[in-house]
């Protein structure tokens, strides 16, 4: 069957997409296998007389069939070097639309060395972004302030500097607070750099913004220029619906100024949440890594957001080891990443100062914890929210239980009255 | 309850989603409903010290719920004017991933009048491309060369030069052709300009590329330019794995250019097609027209891929009509689409002389059909299946069946001897 060769040993110049394939119903798994490799190489439908024994050399292979999980082998030369919107075009494109399949998920990739080398990586990852902040022995903490939007430049960097003099290191946008018309990017990027001076002073720490440029390219070039112009370190993104194109040129700009990228991972969801069908999250992760950005959600497995253990356990190491090794029966293929630098974990959404202890055993040290609702939500206020945040990460590092070390310091306290332990819906 | 009114009228200025809602298990329809509205706009999953009376007034508001159809209102100034990224990220971002839904799926939006005025629309849509092509009473024939990738520049504009010949107004490249190590953009757009003066001067006929310029945002720039300067009227963009933010401003460059754009959609049935999740296509195409690209994939019904008649039809309809009325039961808003001018809808994916009369009947005359394996699987080599493309519109055209037609025209005899009228898979 062409498409298919259950004998090929793929060559480590091959990429290698696991796919988890339910056929339709009048279709074997191996013809429906076949159909995608062909829809995502050099095939179509029907017999070409344009075919020839020199193009069928490059076409994908399916080489191995596990139950549902089916590997396809690509001679790297099928993909443009360096584009990553090119690379998911094929192996993400039009296959998922298949008559021949019910459902169809790219679970993981393996990238080849000719590949992972055409991409730039992180210009900071994750030991670069801990010494912009000079945050060395605890996880990086970060707050957005809430309501997410509907605050003015001045209410945002008020409740901005509450957050850092109560201890946080990072004051986020939320992925849907761009330039609205009561809060103008320029307004608020200006009165958070001089709040922001204010708390390094008071506080004697190192404090940033992860400020969210996404817009048209021309304009996220503008607002990126200006996140510089500003002193700030870093810009935030929301990846997915900017989309690659414009993330790989922002991460050239980000290099002529020294910036920081932090890339949120708004509409993953939508095509990542069913687990039989579209493109996993390791998927997107994995493509955020090679293309360069610095610090990416991954999710929290406690918060308001689904986000399974496994997948944010797969996901931290994803992003912060140097090499993995194939593990199907978790969905993971090798990884090799060459000299693309770690990026930093971000565990977001629905956290607060009572399940704090829960994430840090899953995602570790070397992580930005942050944590919106669960500062601003604070019956006594953003300062006192940011407090007690930060005496919860004191706790844990200290090996005590929140609850006990909460009997010492009110912040915490007042904020497991609220919360407790509970997860959040 | 917060973020739900159901005795709201909204006003023509508030954006309306029409979502699809399967709650958790736990969880009752007007309280996940509540989740969805707040999350895309104000609100979180905790009681806020930061909220007041002034932002609870640009709150979304679920206002009406028919089973699991969910529909919410947002105040306009929850979005940024002219930026797609901004209001996917609100609209179609964390929700897809809450708890307390089992499911949703963004099925259908209505613009307000401030949104759709923030955007350009197509600069020729479809009577500009008509006319750049000088093709009146007649669906424009595209053909896109197979393999989809593999042949080098020289073959592919050989091939390129038969379609054209045969009789077909428009080349495509392949979603996933872009710059390959076999096949370089500028060798291949060169070689395709060349062979198709010598194809305009053969046939007297106005020909054109659609030249695929997908790549990371500073390439696509130098790309649309080279298209300019060698030419052509049309760039090709995978709009979703380049993402919003690069397409908005390759509009911008576009205009200044004088360019069509031919908006491909790969990539889309990754959180499509699954019915109950994701965001449908019908707002794809809505959020293309208004970005501004000129032509638009929407499927075929009949063809490889899963495009159904219903959803097929409704977007020839969304990108074609000037307005449309609210018809919840097929899971439409209402359209006042203002300046914004009509999109050629293309139907494309598996498609033959045997199967274009029944895509015809279905998607009318203002649309580009465009046949790849269809034309290069001919028998008898690519001029012979351009020629039976074009002949089996001239049948269609005279009202007269293919397969009576095919008497006296011997291309696409031999093209029905082949496929038939079967419905590939």
């Amino acid at each position: 069957m062409e498409f298919v060769d259950l004998n090929y040993s793929p060559t480590d110049e091959d990429l290698i997409a696991l796919f988890l394939i339910e056929p339709a119903p009048s279709v074997d798994m191996l013809g429906a296998a076949a159909k995608v490799a062909a829809e995502s190489s050099t095939g179509t439908w029907t017999e070409l007389t344009t075919m020839s024994d020199r193009i069928r050399k490059i076409s994908a292979k399916v080489f191995r069939v596990e139950g549902n999980k089916v590997l396809i082998a690509y001679p790297h030369v099928l993909f443009e070097p360096g584009s990553m919107s090119q690379i998911w075009s094929a192996i993400a494109g039009n296959l998922f639309g298949m008559k021949a399949v019910s459902s169809v998920r790219l679970e993981d990739v393996f990238w080849p060395s000719p590949l992972v080398k055409s991409f730039k990586g992180p210009l900071y990852g994750l030991y670069g972004v801990r010494s912009i902040l000079n945050v060395k022995d605890r996880p990086i903490l970060a707050t957005v302030p809430k309501p997410k939007v509907g605050m003015t430049a001045e209410e945002h960097a008020d409740v901005a500097y509450q957050v850092w003099v109560g201890g946080v290191d990072l004051v986020k946008d939320d992925e849907n607070l761009t330039s609205l018309s009561f809060c103008k990017f320029e307004d608020r990027l200006k009165e958070l750099m001089r709040r922001r001076d204010e708390a390094e002073k008071e506080t004697g720490e190192k404090k940033a913004v992860l400020a969210n440029v996404t817009a048209p390219f021309h304009e996220m070039n503008r607002r990126i220029r200006l996140v510089h112009d500003y002193g700030n370190e870093f810009v935030m993104i929301d990846i997915l619906t900017a989309g690659w194109s414009a993330v790989q040129s922002a991460r050239e700009i980000a290099e002529e100024y020294g910036l920081a990228i932090h890339a949120h991972r708004a509409f993953h969801a939508a095509f990542g949440r069913i687990r039989n069908h579209g493109v996993s999250m390791k998927v997107v992760a994995e493509s955020a890594r090679l293309v360069g950005v610095d610090n990416i959600h991954v999710g929290t497995v406690v918060g308001k957001l689904v986000s399974p253990k496994d997948e944010v356990i797969s996901l931290v190491h994803l992003m912060r080891d140097r090499s993995m090794k194939e593990d199907l029966s978790r969905g993971i293929l090798e990884k090799n990443w060459l000299d693309i630098r770690p990026v930093t974990p971000v565990s977001s959404g629905g956290l607060h100062p009572g399940i704090i202890a829960d994430v840090l055993d899953i995602v570790g040290m070397d992580v930005i914890i942050q944590v919106g609702g669960g500062v601003l939500g604070h019956p006594e206020g953003p300062l006192s929210g940011a407090r007690a945040f930060r005496q919860s990460i004191e706790a844990y590092l200290s090996g005590i239980d929140v609850g006990s070390y909460a009997e010492a310091h009110h912040e915490l306290k007042v904020a497991l009255e609220k919360w407790g332990r509970a997860h959040p819906m």
